[in-house]
């Protein structure tokens, strides 16, 4: 698992640096991310890490570039890991049909059909081979201080990691957040497809493992730190591929309140980076909260 | 020069809405920009404009998406133009033969080649077109106050816009910044390659127009607000085809202070987006000052 460092550059007086490497979790393919370190860490303090999740289509460049999340973790002296959003290069027959499914696609899941299960395995890339990778190569993180935020696919990957982490009783992150999560993925076509083809068990399977909306069901007293907003002109809101209220229902009524679950529906805003832009700083400063404390 | 909106996204309150309209200074050619209108001129106040012009091979999203400008104008209440940087279609021979010239590289001048000059006239277009059809179309502008700033090539064009306004009397811009400017553009290959290609008489036509490191020296005691920063690991910089410099010691001959032109090095940056997102917000803050003076 050793690192080749593809690139560095500065900002907000820290470093973004792009990695690659042989990803036993995804089959031997080589994989990529981003990894921004804050100036304290450069300088040689261990910070907490952050973890962004992206959406379909994505790599690991788009958020680090568009989602203003730098600056403001610059300022609270926090690490941010930028994984990819699947497996590159695995050649499996139909992987680069569709744009949400496949190729830039993993849905942040662990595959059972055996067609997809040698690659598609990014539920381990990102929760345990990536910190693995940053430790082996004694980069300058604090593990036992991570949290997870992402957008869309990314928010519905943030969500279910983090309520399967606090189910399993692991507790890998402290705190969760997501811009217009697929939040109930078992009840929308993007979650259905995915599911149908990735997991042998196809939709029951992904009601047990990878639907925030029935994680949270599952929790009982369990505290939880999650913060989602959406857009209400986000056409795929509208269309039902999000569905923030069924989420929002099933942590109500297993007795969260605004502080533990808050979910805000933000006027006029839609599905792209303009609307991350806007509320960036305010989920890198959410986590900051956890991270810090 | 009836305006086509072709998109809208709510972003930090505002809106970034891009036009499409057919361009008289560009031939007759369709062209495209954006416009971020804050909160308030949203709600109908005449807001100052802030236009940026962006770098070699961009078009008129870069720097919306990448630039972290918005957050910063929003919450300054100024409007940001951002115009493409070359015409589009023209389908003159060559014309995307190369990165560096032709389309996606205007330069921002007014060709006087006969092969270039009905289309490539990015001057007139930034200039007088752009803010002609912004007036025609009654948006929320006060165009009593604008400034101008830009990247790279389009550092470049904000230097030599606002230096020939000034020269000429006519102070259409009152403040102007650039990231990384091509400086001293007669002295560099790219700035070369430009004006041999666009202009009847080449690089002594260049340096009569459009180099900013000869027009400041004809200034005299005419009052200037220009600020510039570049990074020392800027492999354009690095490779001379940024000059800064030239242009920094033919200020100073000239009689200006840092207070009238301030050129930053900035350690460690190079060209990227990374390092304009960095000092965006100094950028937008700076222009602030004498917008809204």
């Amino acid at each position: 698992m050793s690192l080749e460092q593809l690139s560095s550059n500065k900002v907000f007086d820290g470093q973004l640096i792009k990695y690659k490497f042989k990803s036993a979790a995804l089959g031997g393919l080589d994989a990529q991310f981003n990894l921004f370190l804050p100036a304290n860490a450069l300088a040689g303090t261990k910070v907490p890490l952050l973890t962004y999740l992206s959406g379909l289509t994505c790599t690991e460049d788009n958020a680090a570039q568009k989602g203003n999340f730098l600056g403001p973790a610059a300022k609270e002296g926090i690490a941010i890991l930028f994984p990819d959003t699947s497996p590159r290069g695995a050649g499996i027959e139909g992987e680069t049909d569709s744009w949400d499914f496949g190729v830039g696609a993993g849905f942040y899941l662990n595959a059972t059909n055996p067609k997809w299960a040698k690659h598609y395995n990014m539920l381990t890339h990102v929760t345990l081979e990536l910190p693995q990778v940053i430790e082996a190569a004694s980069l300058p993180i604090d593990l036992t201080r991570q949290s997870i935020f992402g957008h869309s696919m990314g928010g519905h990957g943030a969500l279910t990691l983090y309520l399967s982490s606090v189910l399993g009783g692991v507790k890998q992150y402290r705190s969760c957040s997501a811009f217009a999560p697929i939040a109930n993925p078992t009840n929308c076509p993007w979650g259905q497809k995915a599911f149908s083809g990735y997991l042998q068990g196809g939709i029951e399977e992904a009601k047990e493992k990878y639907d925030a909306t029935e994680l949270i069901k599952k929790l009982g007293k369990e505290p939880v730190h999650i913060l989602v907003d959406y857009g209400t002109a986000d056409n795929f809101y509208k269309n039902g591929q999000l569905l923030p209220e069924n989420f929002l229902k099933a942590a109500r009524d297993t007795g969260y309140d605004e502080v533990q679950v808050r979910v805000r529906s933000q006027d006029g805003y839609d599905h792209s980076y303009y609307f991350m832009s806007t509320f960036g700083a305010d989920h890198v400063h959410f986590h900051a909260n956890f991270l810090k404390a």
